[in-house]
């Protein structure tokens, strides 16, 4: 690992000219990724088309080449998205226009079976001889909101703060998609397909040295060197942390990811062992994923593990307490000062004033944040639980200045969806909790979790996060 | 447990007149309740207040009473939502009118202290002079869509086959909604609150016995008798499938419970273990508890425990694999039979007709369900798992039909909220893959659920959730 490669990926990053092979007048794959270059703005698009190029015809409105030679311009970057026999021949004629990478959407390699291991051997040999880099084949590419690299239409264009680098196309896709929906972006997503040159090791310390990543996340199958990936995981650590989706955990895992993309997983438990050990934070589907990226996206860090927790519904609060007390947090003591104040403003009956606090059933939309508040201020506390049916229009703004004067990680944990649809609400809750606006929740999200407040679908999954910011405050104090 | 218990409760959930105290013209958590009352359609409607009654106005359109002895007409059911203090006259006075029962919304009780414990013993006391049943205290009471019984407004009036009983009156008001948006409906739900005197074991022991009730779940903190409770469960499991929500798990878990609803909830172990053993299946939160429901609306049995796995994305066919495997099921193989029909549709390359079927990326909504139908028809397939990144418009009636061809049971993970608002969806996602209409999602689902097919959030839980289908067949063989 070195400079140089770090310098090599971040060129491909910020390519200016793309070159598509499999678009075609018909539709289809090629098509969509073309269209995803267009939607995303990047600067300069050429679908290369022998048929279409000669009938003059354009696709998706743009000019279509004949093949590389023929377009003047120097290209940074091919796609292609073609039948695996014409593969080679296109990065023949890539390496002598003098392309700086290929993405290879194309499959049919390393996953298939023998004759497709030896053809991505010799492909990996054709872009070694001409220097240039490939990513895939079986790959989805790299997605950029920045530079306008994309691997889907539509896409969203905002830039945030986490790198993804992903064995599966499809993953890196939907985790962007749903990730938008809660007002999670990305820096750079990597879906590496075979990863037959560049590979998880080479994407990891790249991202691990990116001034635009803060937060890195992987979906991992499984490597092709397992003690490089763990001296990288070390290095990159101490910067960043990092969340592991490690699929294959049981031998017919293992079988499906060598047919998804040849990949050999190793043995789970080892992996676990390792990941535990090096700090790493996992996960175990796509929702644990993202929920845990909204924690880490927090910039807050937790001196000790005594949380405070608040629910409005009484039977969460026994559940909140179970959850974190097994996530392997204390429930923390209040101060005298901090009761007094609570008993004030709290009902008398139906409630307690105990962590965790259940505030009863009531229509005041401002009581949970009143005891947020208090308990959160409180120098015994260290993190808080909330436990709201759902954040209503009016909480958010004012848990944002919460957080600003306690400045200490803040998680929600909602029953009713966070990005739930208001039309199948019962109007009597709405009228009761006005509910965000479903078009506002992504905005309304990103700040939250920018503040250092998330939020989740489950008591178990929050009381995890925490104890995981927590397990990482510990861990840099150490290093 | 009797048929006279039984009798006894039934016709409290049939009550055709309910006097209310602690309505007032002020608004409040009276009214609340009995707008409920208002919304559901209930008969006969009673609010006392005697400064209302004396100035004449009414609350929410309602005729106000001094007492209830002004009332000529018999009264079925009290509701109190008024301070403690008041509470043991209004009960003397409802047993003198004959009531048959009193739900008691009012708090401060068994839950509050030592002098709360005294209280709630006198109002037990007062209720078996009069030969009334209390609700409560510190309950929400009851709703039955049938006959108007309700605790909160504009919950729905439909009625289904899923009977809940609740230590927590906020959950068993918010499962009615989130159940709701998810074409999940109940014949009863019991708020316990106290359980002074009809108590877990007293419900259960009737929705066992209920002929609307299919599947009974239940959110528990402790009950009074354990040796009871065992003795109900066995019993009753027989007949009906038994979900259990149990909290206090923990020792903070515990002291939350206990000023929660006064309970005591005993070693979590045993109780894991006694649930087990008695075929009872647990989930651990709300989320947990309505998808599960879901799977047990399924009235198809499921003779073995051989899945057939079918995702579109490739990434989620392998964690899939691994959480079917981890859940106690085994992974299907396929027969010659299916394998030829599968290579006929399936495109050559990013695919695998190995189970797990990947079925790639691929722009065409009905080729994993081509592929569910062959699957399904296989004899060495005993229940089938579909990943779909959301179900598509086009797709639901078609697995309607697929389901009514295979009879055995389906359960699908979807990347995106089953009812999320399509508000935040990319344009893209919409036109590729156009999702159904937020609002017509929950007809959608009840349907899917009415015939054996149950929508999942993460592969683990539908994993888990087709092991304990298979684990009930297998249970109801042996008995």
């Amino acid at each position: 690992m070195s400079k140089e490669l770090y310098d090599e990926i971040n060129e491909i990053f910020h390519s200016r000219s793309v070159a598509f092979f499999g678009a075609s007048r018909k539709g289809g794959l090629g098509n969509l990724l073309l269209q995803a270059y267009l939607d995303s703005g990047f600067p300069n698009i050429y679908p290369i088309n022998p048929k279409a190029a000669k009938s003059g015809d354009k696709i998706l409105g743009l000019e279509v080449h004949a093949d590389l030679q023929s377009i003047k311009e120097p290209i940074d970057l091919v796609i292609l998205a073609v039948h695996p026999k014409f593969v080679e021949d296109i990065l023949i004629q890539s390496g002598e226009k003098g392309v700086k990478a290929a993405i290879l959407f194309s499959a049919g390699f390393g996953e298939k079976n023998e004759i497709g291991k030896e053809k991505q051997e010799r492909i990996v040999e054709i872009a070694r001889k001409y220097k240039f880099r490939l990513i895939g084949p079986n790959c989805m590419g790299l997605y950029c909101p920045s530079t306008g690299l994309s691997f889907f239409p539509s896409l969203p264009k905002e830039s945030g703060t986490v790198g993804f680098i992903s064995q599966s196309g499809s993953i890196a896709n939907l985790l962007c998609f749903i990730s938008s929906q809660r007002g999670i972006y990305f820096s750079k997503e990597i879906s590496l397909g075979n990863g037959a040159d560049l590979d998880f090791n080479d994407f990891l310390y790249y991202l691990g040295n990116d001034p635009e990543t803060k937060v890195i996340a992987c979906y991992l199958e499984g490597v092709k060197n397992a003690q490089k990936t763990i001296t990288v995981i070390k290095d990159i650590i101490k910067k960043k942390p990092i969340i592991i989706w490690k699929v294959g955990r049981t031998e017919s895992g293992r079988m499906a990811a060598s047919s998804h993309t040849g990949s050999l997983c190793g043995n789970d438990e080892i992996w676990s062992s390792i990941f535990k050990q090096l700090g790493v934070v996992q996960v175990y589907n796509i929702r644990e994923l993202v929920e845990m990226i909204g924690a880490f996206i927090n910039p807050l860090s937790s001196n000790g593990n005594r949380v405070g927790i608040v629910s409005g519904p009484g039977g969460p609060a026994v559940n909140s307490a179970d959850a974190c007390v097994q996530a392997g947090l204390e429930l923390a003591n209040f101060s005298d000062e901090s009761k007094n104040k609570l008993l004030e403003i709290m009902p008398k009956y139906g409630t307690s004033i105990r962590n965790p606090v259940d505030v009863g059933l009531q229509t005041e939309p401002v009581l949970e944040l009143k005891v947020s508040r208090i308990i959160g201020k409180d120098p015994g506390v260290d993190m808080l639980f909330l436990y709201l049916a759902m954040i209503q229009r009016k909480q958010y703004k004012e848990l944002l200045k919460i957080q600003k004067e306690i400045q200490k990680p803040i998680v929600i944990v909602t029953t009713f969806d966070i990005n739930g649809s208001d039309e199948t609400l019962s109007p009597a809750i709405k009228m009761a909790f006005p509910p965000m606006k479903p078009k506002t929740v992504p905005r309304a999200l990103r700040q939250m979790f920018a503040s250092g407040i998330s939020v989740f679908s489950t008591e178990q999954m929050a009381a995890r996060a925490l104890f995981e910011l927590y397990r990482r405050t510990q861990y840099l104090k150490n290093i």
